[in-house]
């Protein structure tokens, strides 16, 4: 594989353009997975509370260091703080929980991961708590907990002073989130991780954050792949079979899924493709190694039509009992 | 006319369901506007200081008052607060500005006009100052200013507290916005006022709003009509003339524009239509004597395409060389 370049932060920290997104990835071979993945290049992980396996993606990490494939310092590793955890007195001892599964002193990049604050499950009582707060009951729903966002940031920018994350960002937030935010920020968000791919390029949000020095991190950026078995996508929302997309696949020599991701880094965003196979992981790191045309990436921005697969607007009413819009 | 029923805010008023919208009643004809409105029935007026006719608007009031066509009880009154004045100091004298012009001691609503803060313009010096920082520039453009949603909210707190505006509120926030506004504030919005038409329907805005008891007004109910003129819109785009429109419209015997005023009330929305002739007036007033059909109502609702005419992040680069996006 060519060697994956990286985005400067406004912190001047150097982030791996390519990651492997750990949502998903199998307890089980998690560890494995992560070890085949830095024998492949990668050096990225995003890894969040609430996927349920930072223990397993710990001891990935912790034989990837032991067996010499990397030293932590040429780690990424990113977190995210779960929704009931949001209340000031709440943040550090999430961090500090995720720190000790993950078997790290710090993180490299901690993000908010839904500017929807829930109340508090204690973490002896359910971890990770996930979206509803009593799931035995009868109908479980989410319970919503007042809590400003800049008391949750005042929060995370105390973890920076304190040495445990050396970069803060947030997830799925728009833009006037993030400009409120910016009016009362000491630290400045380094990373924005939000839902992107030819479906929902989202250009507005991309130019905004740029202007503001926010590097923008993109998930899904195979579009629906992630959703069908979550009854979130249709078959016929595919982007990897899609005419154009694959009509550039075959010009190019590459794979559909390469495109989607070229088509990322290519508009200065950094991707993290999820797999578990030693083939796909290869296939997704090899996207360094051929550019698309301008007539393309145009084609393939082209078939924006805003469709968002991951928003709680809709999922959180159909999963759990809740009607949750954050994006409307 | 058929008398105008009231929406109940979450602080018991009452307020009138029909207003008139005052954007771009012309200065020289609006104090006889005000008047033909108040005759025609009209209790509601929806002002702005960015409309820079508040004087004009005042002049009508007082002679509605004056007239004995209704008692300032009887009158209800909104104004907006502008973009440049923003921080905690600027909110009381801005309103005392606008109260002063208007020849009143209280408003009944004051909105935040958008979720934007610009740089403070002091009254002598320009008012209404409108978008841009220096007019005279070379290449006039917006300058941001820092300050929170808070700080302002928290002001317009201290509004009601001096029974200087006896409901508040905001425009053009989005669902994320009004969710962390609602984690701070001491004094609920009692309104959000934004665009919504058929082609822009905002479903889960209205429904998130209904669920937190804050009544939402419709601007711009015709959809595209106000924005020909400012460059915002093409013909193409009419509701107006849109079939589905003016087929609604004969089978009940109203015109295009009362049919989409209907639509807006029978989803329980205020709505504020602009007029300066009394044919029009009575017209737009006309919409409390028929009901539009479960089908008629889907008809209309199902021209979604969340198209919005009135996009700072679209209209700012355009008109004043600043992108300056808020929705996205």
């Amino acid at each position: 594989m060519s060697s994956i370049p990286a985005v400067t932060l406004n912190t001047g920290a150097q982030m791996p353009q390519l990651g492997l997104g750990t949502w998903k990835i199998d307890k089980t071979t998690c560890p494995e997975v992560i070890v085949t993945a830095a024998k492949a290049g990668y050096r990225h992980f995003d890894c969040a509370c609430d996927y349920g396996n930072e223990v397993e993606v710990g001891q990935g990490i912790q034989r990837v260091i032991d067996e010499g494939i990397a030293t932590r310092e040429e780690l990424w590793i990113t977190s995210k703080l779960w929704n009931t955890y949001h209340a000031a007195e709440h943040v550090q001892p999430a961090l500090e929980k995720t720190l000790s599964d993950l078997g790290l002193g710090y993180v490299d990049l901690y993000l908010i991961h839904f500017p929807i604050a829930l109340k508090f499950v204690p973490f002896e009582e359910r971890y990770p708590p996930e979206w509803v707060y009593d799931p035995k009951a009868e109908h479980p729903g989410m319970i919503a907990e007042s809590i400003p966002i800049r008391e949750t940031w005042e929060a995370m920018e105390r973890l920076v002073e304190a040495s445990l994350a050396k970069n803060i960002g947030v997830c799925n937030f728009n833009v006037a989130l993030i400009r409120d935010l910016l009016n009362y920020a000491s630290v400045r968000p380094s990373v924005l991780q939000v839902e992107l791919h030819p479906l929902l390029t989202q250009e507005k949000l991309l130019r905004y954050c740029e202007s503001e020095e926010i590097a923008v991190t993109a998930f899904s950026s195979f579009g629906a792949e992630s959703y069908y078995a979550l009854g979130m996508a249709q078959p016929t929302e595919s982007l990897i079979k899609h005419d154009v997309v694959t009509n550039i696949a075959n010009a190019c020599g590459k794979s559909p899924g390469q495109v989607l991701l070229r088509w990322g880094v290519q508009r200065g965003t950094i991707v993290i493709p999820k797999s578990s196979s030693e083939g796909h992981l290869k296939e997704n790191a090899a996207i360094f190694d051929f550019e698309l045309t301008a007539e393309q990436m145009s084609q393939l921005s082209a078939l924006n039509i805003d469709r968002r697969f991951n928003d709680p607007g809709d999922f959180c009413e159909a999963a759990f009992n809740t009607f949750f819009p954050i994006y409307d």
